[in-house]
C-alpha cells in the first residue's frame, strides 16, 4: 500500500515539475536552431563589415544562428576590438560557453574589457572546472575580485578545485555531480535528477554514496524508468565502479577512460569519499594535449603554450636546445679533425659522411619513436621491454644488411675500388645497428629513471647518432684502409 | 482526464517491468564485484602455472575478479595456447567483451580454435560496430561461416556495415540506436527505452525521427523524467543535433566531437535518414591512432600496424623510405665531390659539415611539426596560413641569429681566422632560414595538394635540408674564401 502511495506521489510531481516547462520551450524557440556553418573568409568578412556599420540587430541575429564552438572560431580570427564588439552582443548562456572555447589571446583582452561583475556572472553560469580553468589564468587582481562576485557555491567549488595540480584528477574534475544514498528509493533519486537538472546539463549517471560519502555504486539514468519507484537504490546499482583518486595523473585518466570504455568516472579523496566527477570531453582534451606534448619534445620544442606565445618567447624557449644540439653535432666536427689525414688522403669519404649520419639518424629515430609511443599507449611497459627490444632489433638488423649492401655497391661503383665498397658497406651496417640499439633504449632507460620518454625520441637522437656514426665510418675507414694499402 | 489514465498506465508498465528484475539481480550476484587488478609479471606467472595444473575452478574464479579489459590485457601475455585455453573458460558476457580488446594475433589463434558455432554466438552479443570489425578482419571462410550463423538481425545488420570503408563515419557506427517519432508521447518513449534496455548496454540519448525516419531533433533520458507521460517528444526536444553523413571521414567525425563535446553522434544519409551511432568511446579509439600515425608518417614508417607485423614485414615497410632519404642523401655526397677542391685545402670546412646539417634539420623539423600538428587539430587552416607562416619565420629568424653569432664566434676561436668565422655564421644563418621557410610551406603545399602534411615533416624533411645546407655551406666557403684570399 505504502508502495501504491509512492507512486502516485511520483506522478504528481511530475505534473508539478511541468510548471516549469513553459520556460524552457520558449527558450527553445528564443535560440531558433544554429546549424552547422563552415566559419571561412567570406564569412569573417561578412561579420568584420558589420562591425563596422554596428548593425546590432543583424548580427544579433546572426550570432543565434551559430553554434557556441563556431562563434569561438569566428572571434578568434577577428581582432581584439572586433572581438570584444561581437561579445558584448552574447546573451550570457552562450557568452559563457564562448568565452571557454576562444584562444587565450583573445580572452586575456576580454577579461580587461568586460566588467567584474559581468566576468563573475558568465563564470557563475559555467561548470566549476572550467570556471576554475579561467580563474586561474586570469590575472591575480582581477581574479580576486571575480572570485568575490561569484554566488556562494561557486565561490567555494572553484577555490576548492583551485587548490588541486592541474594536470591530476582533481585538477580537471568537476563538483557538478549528482550523489543520491545507497538506501533511498528509485522514486527519491527521480525527484534529486528532476532537481538538478536545472542546473547540471549532461546528467548520464548517479553516483551511489553511503553514509559518510564513500562511493559504493552508480545507476544509470535509464535504469531509473525500469524499477519501481519504491525499490532500494542499492539492489539496482551497479557496484563495479572504476574510480580515480585526486592526485591520479591526468595522463592515468586517459587511459582509463581509454581501457574502460568510460563516459564519466568519479574522483575520490584517499578514503573513497566522492568528490568530483570527469567527463569524457575532458579527457579528449587531455589526450590530445599529452599527444602534441610528445611530438613537440621530440623535435626539442615544448607543449602547444607554442600556439599562444611571441615568436620571441618560443625562439628563446627552443635555442638552449638547439645549442645543446649545436654542442653535440661539434663533437662530431672534433672526431672528423682526428681524421684529417684520412680525409685528405681519401676525399671520396666526405661524400658518404652525409648518407651514413643520416641514415643512422633515421634508424634510430624511428626506433625511438616506436618505443616512445608504445609506451604512451601502454602496449609497452618497462617491465616487459625485451620483446620490444628484441623485435625492433630483428628489424634494424634485416635493414642493416639491406642499406649496407646497396650503399656498398654504390660506393664500389663510385670509387671503382671494391674495397671501397667494403669500408662503406660495413660502416653502414655498424653505424645501423648501434643506432637501433641506442634508440631503443634510450627511451626504455628515461621511462625506468621517471624522465619523459618523448625527450630521447628527437634531435639529440639523431644527432646522438651522428657522433657515433662518423666515429664509426672515420675510424673503420683508416684502419681498413691503412690495412689494405698496407 | 486522458492524460490521468495515461499517467496511469506508465505506472503499471513500471511495476510490470519490475518482474525482469529478479534475474537482473541475480546475475549481478554471480559477476560479484571485479577489482582493479595490476596485470604484472607476477600474477601472470601465477595464471600460467594454474593452466599448467588445469585448475579450472580456481582459475575461473579468479577470472570472476578481472575487468574484461584487464583479462585482454592478461591474455595478450600468454602464448597462443595458454591464450585459448583461458578464453574458454569465460562465460559469453565476458567473452564477448574480451575478444574485441585482445591483440589481433591472439584473436587470429582463437578464430581457429573456437568453433563457427561459439563464434557466432560470441558475435551475436556483441554491439554491430564491433561485431562488423571483428567479421571484417575474419579469414573469409571463417567469415562467410560466421555471419551464416548469425542471429537474422545482427546478421543484416553487420552485412550493411561491412559494406562502409572502415574509415568513415559508416564504417565506425553501430546499428545499435534508439529512434522515436517527433509525434510520439513521452510515455511511449519510456516504453521504447524499457524495452531496448534489454539488449542497448548505454542509453542516454534518445534521437528523434519523422515519418520518413529522418533525424529531427534528439531527448536526454534524464529529460523523460522532468515531463508528463502525454507530453509530445516534439515539444521537448532539442532540434540543434549535430549529425554525420556516412560518407565522412573518420577524423572529421573526431574532430565533431571534440569541437562540440558530444557523447553520442547520429549517422545519417545524405537524404537525412538516420541510420546509426557513433558513441565517443570509439572515437577516442580514433584520435589515438591517428595521432600514432601521424607520428610513425614523420619517422617514415606506417600506423600502428607495426605492433602486430613480424619483424620481417616492418622492414619491408620501412626499407624504401631508407633507400629514398638515401638516395637523397648520396645528392649530398655529390655536392660535396664538388667541392672536393675546398675542402682538402680547408679540411676544417669538414668539420663544420655536420653541425650545419644538424642544426639546419632540427630547425626544419620543429617548423614542419609545428605547422603538421596545427593543421591535424584545426588550429591552422590551409586559408588562413599566412599568418602560421609568418610567426614561425619571424621565430627562426631569431633562432638563426643567435646560432650564427655562436657557431661564428666558435669557428673564428677554432681556426683562429675571423674570416673563417664569418664564413661558418653566414652559411649556418642562412641554412636555417631556408629550412624555416621550407619546413613550415612543404606541409602546408602537401595538405593543399591533398597529401598527408605529416609525411612532409619527417627524415625527407631533415635530409633534404642536409642537401641545401651543405650546398649554401660549401658554396658559400669557396666563394668567400677565394674573394678573401684574392
Amino acid at each position: 500500500m505504502a508502495d501504491e502511495e509512492n507512486f502516485t506521489e511520483t506522478n504528481f510531481q511530475s505534473e508539478q515539475a511541468f510548471q516549469e516547462e513553459p520556460e524552457a520551450f520558449e527558450k527553445n524557440e528564443v535560440l531558433a536552431s544554429p546549424t552547422l556553418v563552415e566559419v571561412d573568409d567570406e564569412l569573417i568578412t561578412e561579420f568584420r563589415e558589420l562591425i563596422q556599420l554596428h548593425s546590432v540587430s543583424v548580427l544579433t541575429n546572426l550570432l543565434l544562428d551559430l553554434y557556441p564552438a563556431d562563434i569561438a572560431h569566428l572571434i578568434n580570427r577577428l581582432n581584439n576590438d572586433e572581438a570584444g564588439y561581437l561579445f558584448n552582443l552574447l546573451d550570457a548562456d552562450a557568452g559563457s560557453q564562448v568565452i571557454t572555447m576562444i584562444d587565450e589571446t583573445h580572452r586575456t583582452s576580454l577579461y580587461e574589457l568586460l566588467g567584474r561583475n559581468r566576468l563573475s556572472s558568465l563564470i557563475n553560469k559555467l561548470d566549476s572546472d572550467d570556471a576554475t580553468d579561467l580563474v586561474s589564468e586570469m590575472p591575480a587582481l582581477i581574479a580576486e575580485q571575480v572570485l568575490e562576485g561569484l554566488d556562494k557555491p561557486s565561490q567555494s567549488e572553484v577555490q576548492e578545485l583551485l587548490q588541486y595540480d592541474p594536470s591530476t584528477a582533481g585538477g580537471i574534475m568537476a563538483k557538478e555531480f549528482l550523489a543520491v544514498q545507497a538506501n533511498d528509493t528509485v522514486h527519491r533519486a527521480i525527484q534529486a535528477v528532476r532537481k538538478a537538472a536545472k542546473t547540471v546539463k549532461d546528467i548520464f549517471l548517479l553516483f551511489v554514496v553511503d553514509e559518510s560519502g564513500k562511493i559504493v555504486g552508480e545507476v544509470q539514468i535509464k535504469d531509473l524508468l525500469l524499477h519501481t519507484p519504491n525499490r532500494r537504490i542499492r539492489n539496482i546499482m551497479n557496484r563495479d565502479v572504476i574510480t580515480a583518486n585526486v592526485f591520479l595523473d591526468q595522463e592515468e585518466v586517459a587511459r582509463l577512460f581509454k581501457k574502460y570504455d568510460l563516459v564519466v568516472l568519479p574522483v575520490v579523496r584517499l578514503d573513497g569519499t566522492l568528490v568530483g566527477k570527469i567527463t569524457v570531453d575532458d579527457v579528449v582534451d587531455v589526450m590530445e594535449e599529452e599527444a602534441s606534448e610528445d611530438m613537440y619534445r621530440m623535435v626539442g620544442s615544448d607543449a602547444s603554450e607554442i600556439e599562444k606565445k611571441s615568436p620571441f618567447d618560443v625562439a628563446k624557449m627552443r635555442i638552449p636546445w638547439l645549442l645543446a644540439s649545436m654542442g653535440l653535432s661539434l663533437c662530431s666536427g672534433i672526431i672528423i679533425s682526428f681524421f684529417n689525414e684520412t680525409l685528405t688522403r681519401v676525399i671520396l669519404l666526405a661524400s658518404f659522411m652525409p648518407v651514413i649520419s643520416a641514415i643512422s639518424g633515421n634508424t634510430g629515430l624511428q626506433a625511438a619513436v616506436i618505443i616512445t609511443r608504445g609506451l604512451a599507449l601502454g602496449y609497452i611497459s618497462p617491465s616487459q621491454w625485451r620483446k620490444a627490444w628484441w623485435k625492433e632489433m630483428r628489424t634494424v638488423g634485416l635493414m642493416a644488411i639491406v642499406c649496407a649492401i646497396v650503399l656498398g655497391f654504390v660506393a664500389s661503383l663510385w670509387s671503382k675500388h671494391l674495397s671501397f665498397g667494403v669500408v662503406v658497406g660495413s660502416s653502414m651496417f655498424l653505424s645501423m645497428s648501434t643506432a637501433g640499439t641506442m634508440g631503443t633504449l634510450m627511451p626504455l632507460l628515461s621511462k625506468r629513471l621517471g624522465f619523459d620518454p618523448a625527450i630521447t625520441a628527437g634531435p639529440f637522437e639523431t644527432t646522438f647518432q651522428d657522433v657515433i656514426g662518423i666515429s664509426i665510418f672515420l675510424g673503420l675507414s683508416t684502419y681498413l684502409l691503412s690495412w689494405i694499402s698496407s
